[in-house]
């Protein structure tokens, strides 16, 4: 028996078993979850105990950690796979069709909280590995498995976790399934995420709102002052004017924007699904350029003075703003926190005091595309979806990654088998069937191709 | 006996009286005292009676107004007196040391409410008017008084008023004395008020709050926007860059320069009293210049994305900020908003929808300072104070003034009788017993001064 005839043959126990998992309410957020999070943890060890793992519940200082691991052969490559079993809180409740927790198929799609972020992508690949090891009676690769309960709240304990057991957890590469496809019918393999660095910034005027009659025009105005930094952020043609950012930015490759150019891109529906009149960014980019592999800065909240209804005619005391940074390799969230406020201060005004908060923030990651993972990766998908990956990236930033690189010192190859549609943290989250088969089948293919891999 | 023997004689009487005044909670914010306010204008129309006015009580659709007219003869110059005698609320209550309506003499100060803001000033005029009138049998001018109930409510049915009576309320200039003196032992004449001109401006970009790590870079960031379309409102060198802003304004004469630089100045005080590090404004004028008589684009308000703790990494939806304009003869507040309007929308880029509500304002006015009116007025005070007034302006806005100037054609002289720190719309609102004294001769020495103009 292969491992697709054996995925054909469980079908159904295997929704069974999808089903048991998505009804624990393992919603790491809320305290009154404590127990079901335990629980859920349990049969998590158990479920993958009984597959032929050795597994292991780790308490931490938040929610515990299921780790298993299967042993092949010192010459097999060693994968690490991540994902969560908590998922987000299911509220509004009133908007789900069905209970967020009473999982349900409805044309074509399982309905439940977590089926697609990310309980259902990681049963994928336990699903996957089941049926070759079941199959075949072993696994080419050694399988080292990390399913955390506190990827909703910020990962708060994980960090320390890896930092901890780096040698349980050395590895050669991780896989992690938490991100979406490109689009329908359009698998992906996503092999860089932005970075990000996070600076608040508030510009101090007079020591309070003062009569904009009396005083306006002998004093500087704070929410002129710091609109006037935030406008010398960027320069005309959309390059940010802090000295030094670009330094340690490294060029796009020629095969990246080769890859960029094969996926299909409709300006017209993108304007439309985000009602922009026009897109706007760094001159001489594509839009994909600028949203996975430049560096931005964006204001994300900004505030100063009176914002009721009406009109209140004061100079403010105080305005101040929050800004990211999104970065690229291989920039450095601190240093760029630090080139930030140096620019902020020197092009403020005397008139003012300023003060800027730095916050740090991820540093980008990105996998090598001339390495052999990604064409493992590529290879798998191929035989799960029928059909050949996109390469892709992704422009926000997942921390762990930037951990696995940081501390376990690998990279991560990220293969999402759920759509940007499929309403994650929303009501009604859902995963087509179609596309967690398929997730089965890539995982279930990954063994193989991983091996082959020389390490 | 003189009008000023008359005052003395009967300065116990006239303290007796401001106290009845000043014990009518005339709150017109609050609907609880609709009654106080209809007794106090009462109290005022018998006790201008008495004295020798013909007087009367004025319903409107808010609180009514009060008027009293005096008739001397046809070729006398006609005076019309403007007032209120409604005043702020007094809370918080606690902080005052004695009650808000119970006035009090404490250490050469009378605490009420009212006081200063206007009771206390408007009966400086009634008093001097009473002590000419009772002391000589006649007045010299032609007298108009309008003391009216709504001003701290932004004189809602006022301008009906003044629109409907205007062959009543005919005369040759107005006199306000809702205004402060310079300072301690500076009586002043404020010669002109600057205007406002008030948009609000809201920057739209994507339909909805959108990820800053998957969009940002790719679409344009409103907060980003807006603070580069306010960054260009000024120039380099402190000049409002808003195309014609500056056409119908009139230079600075070498008259108000003068005045101005008479004025004692202490730029260190000034810096500590408001706590900015540096002064800040157009190039090429000095402090009171730039807060009297040049025009201003200050923005009172911003708000935009997320504002509360921590970050939220989005691209928001819209950003929105609040702008006035304070304006100098002779701007007009609909030209210098449409102005506004046209540059805004000509520098958004087309990548962002703008939106630009205009409330246009009040226009900006000044007294003729080679006319005979401000020279009467200086004399008066001169005869009240001892001592020379300084001649300065206002940078606020008094819309009366302004529908004096549009709808009877007369100039206003403001003569303001207390202090800036005599806690006006504050608890422990208080006026100098020297000063009402003061007051009170200067209304007494007005009559005689401004029937030797020549009209």
């Amino acid at each position: 028996m292969t491992p697709l005839e054996y995925l054909k043959k469980t079908e159904k126990k295997r929704m069974t078993e999808l089903f048991q998992f998505l009804r624990f309410p393992s919603v790491s957020a809320k305290s009154e979850h404590k127990k079901d999070m335990r629980e859920c943890a349990g049969w998590l060890k158990s479920h993958l105990s009984a597959i032929g793992f050795k597994s292991r519940v780790y308490p931490t200082g938040g929610h515990p950690v299921v780790y298993a691991e299967y042993t092949s052969s010192k010459q097999a490559p060693t994968i690490l796979y991540y994902g969560h079993y908590d998922v987000q809180p299911p509220e509004p409740l009133e908007l789900w069709k069905s209970g967020p927790f009473a999982p349900e198929v409805r044309e074509g799609y399982i309905y439940a909280r977590g089926v697609a972020d990310d309980k259902g992508q990681t049963f994928c690949h336990i699903k996957g590995l089941e049926a070759v090891l079941k199959s075949t009676g072993s696994l080419p690769i050694n399988v080292k498995m990390l399913i955390e309960g506190e990827e909703e709240v910020a990962s708060e304990n994980l960090t320390a976790f890896i930092r901890k057991n780096r040698q349980m957890l050395k590895c050669e590469v991780a896989v992690i399934s938490d991100t979406a496809q490109f689009g329908h019918e359009y698998p992906a393999v996503t092999f860089g995420l932005r970075g990000v660095a996070f600076v608040e910034v508030s510009v101090y005027g007079p020591n309070r709102d003062v009569h904009s009659g009396s005083f306006g025009g002998a004093i500087a105005n704070p929410i002129n002052v710091l609109a006037g930094m935030i406008a010398q952020l960027h320069d005309k043609n959309g390059k940010i004017a802090i000295p030094g950012f670009y330094k340690d930015v490294k060029p796009i490759t020629k095969w990246e924007k080769t890859q960029f150019r094969r996926l299909p891109f409709n300006e017209a529906n993108y304007k439309k699904a985000l009602g922009v009149p026009a897109l706007h960014g760094e001159k001489g980019f594509s839009t994909f350029e600028r949203a996975w592999s430049r560096p931005t800065c964006d204001v994300n909240g900004i505030k100063g003075g009176y914002q009721g209804e009406g009109g209140k005619t004061i100079v403010p005391s105080v305005a101040s703003c929050k800004i990211t940074m999104r970065l690229v390799p291989n920039q450095n969230p601190n240093d760029i926190c630090n080139k930030a406020e140096r620019y902020l201060r020197k092009i403020a005004p005397k008139s003012v005091r300023v003060q800027v908060i730095k916050h740090g923030g991820a540093t980008p990651v990105v996998v090598p595309t001339d390495g052999p993972w990604l064409d493992a990766a590529a290879r798998a998908i191929k035989t799960g979806f029928g059909k050949a990956p996109v390469f892709m990236k992704e422009g926000g930033s997942i921390p762990i990654v930037a951990d696995f690189k940081k501390i376990l010192e690998i990279n991560t190859v990220l293969i999402g088998f759920s759509q940007h549609n499929d309403n994650v943290h929303s009501p009604n989250e859902r995963l087509r069937l179609k596309d967690f088969e398929r997730g089965c089948k890539t995982g279930a293919a990954i063994p193989d191709e991983f091996a082959k891999v020389e390490v």
